[in-house]
């Protein structure tokens, strides 16, 4: 069955965004009776019949609602925009697909990109989040340097960096914990500065490796959220 | 440093490819005397010094020659071809940074997909292994349908596919051993069919979960691959 993504979902009654309303009855052609899943994307997961079959907006009255599963553990990832968008809006794609709870982008001192268009970026989490079967989105946020980013996320259990020198750091999936919030830093495509690598390492970001290969940043960061969902298996 | 390709690459002298020979000396103006690194993608990697930089034949003589490191493991995906060609652009290019030997592309029942330009996919193969800094290509093979690719890969040490359904499979993770040759079958956009399952379950073949989230193939492929190379860390 189909989902569809109403963020002002209720637990009786509702109806459908035109867009949504669109693909619903003009596209899949529903009727009224057929039976579909709709998410909020903060969590709560419906299955809901179709009362009228509006092609702008179709209304629907909730017949089951799902509890959402209770997660014991929080994946953050804090990436640098790469200069590229579509590197972007794929490693959006892969994370929500695989699992993450919050996405923050920071500027790097090394940072090319400057700029990123946040809706197009939401855009792109709810389709993913639509096809992979989940009802929640990741919290998406973004801050102006790298010093920014971590004065917000003091709270955080587990603080990493992926960052491979001379000292051949052990690795993610080695160094986290289950059961924990846990937040990777993954550098620019011009990696961390001096001064950006000195100030993680001194507010009590943990050095680790991702494996034995050079990877791009987004390659970096689904393969630390992909680490961490494994920690969390 | 940055990495040329000489698939003919000798351990005394020699030259780089036309494409090669213009990015080395017309793009990033090397001169002689300059060293680079080349590899020909059969795990030989050399450092070179440029003798003759002329921009369509640029000369060079080797200067140390780096032992490839011995694989106790062979990882080998095989994925059925995604209507949108971009996927498995991507695909090839993030399992060959993550770390991949072989990649069998097999027409399923279910595949929109029936044709593949294996040259344009070498290519992405290529600029990948140069970028992740490796010096050996994945072998890639591609098969007519389910069956003749099983028929090529019994010599294998675990066989897995990647299927959930009410058996509640174990994870890949938990189910491989290190230090072993693995193949993981990936279905295609509309799943396999019934008899593609029972002749991969007849065949020995293990199912197995990926995680909680139902993924896109070529995720599923990426996670797949990213999930023996942690269990060979």
């Amino acid at each position: 069955m189909e989902i569809y993504y109403q963020p002002e979902l209720g637990k009786r009654i509702g109806f459908l965004s035109e867009e949504e309303s669109k693909h619903c009855i003009r596209v899949l052609r529903h009727k009224v009776g057929d039976k579909i899943l709709i998410v909020d994307g903060k969590g709560l997961k419906v299955e809901a019949e179709i009362t009228v079959p509006k092609p702008k907006k179709c209304e629907f009255k909730v017949l089951t609602e799902y509890q959402p599963e209770e997660k014991q553990f929080v994946i953050n990832i804090a990436i640098a925009p790469t200069k590229n968008i579509d590197r972007i809006e794929w490693f959006i794609e892969k994370t929500v697909e695989i699992g993450i709870d919050k996405i923050d982008f920071y500027y790097s001192k090394n940072s090319e990109r400057r700029k990123l268009n946040l809706e197009r970026l939401a855009k792109k989490a709810i389709v993913a989040m639509k096809q992979s079967g989940q009802a929640k989105l990741p919290e998406i946020g973004i801050h102006n340097s790298l010093e920014d980013l971590i004065k917000t996320k003091k709270n955080i259990d587990q603080h990493f960096i992926a960052y491979v020198d001379f000292e051949n750091p052990s690795h993610l999936f080695d160094s986290s914990e289950s059961s924990k919030s846990s937040l990777v830093l993954i550098g620019p495509e011009g990696d961390f500065t001096k001064d950006e690598l000195q100030l993680a390492l001194d507010s009590g970001y943990r050095k680790v490796s991702l494996g034995n290969n050079r990877l791009r940043t987004e390659t970096a960061a689904v393969a630390a959220c992909h680490i961490l969902n494994l920690v969390n298996r």
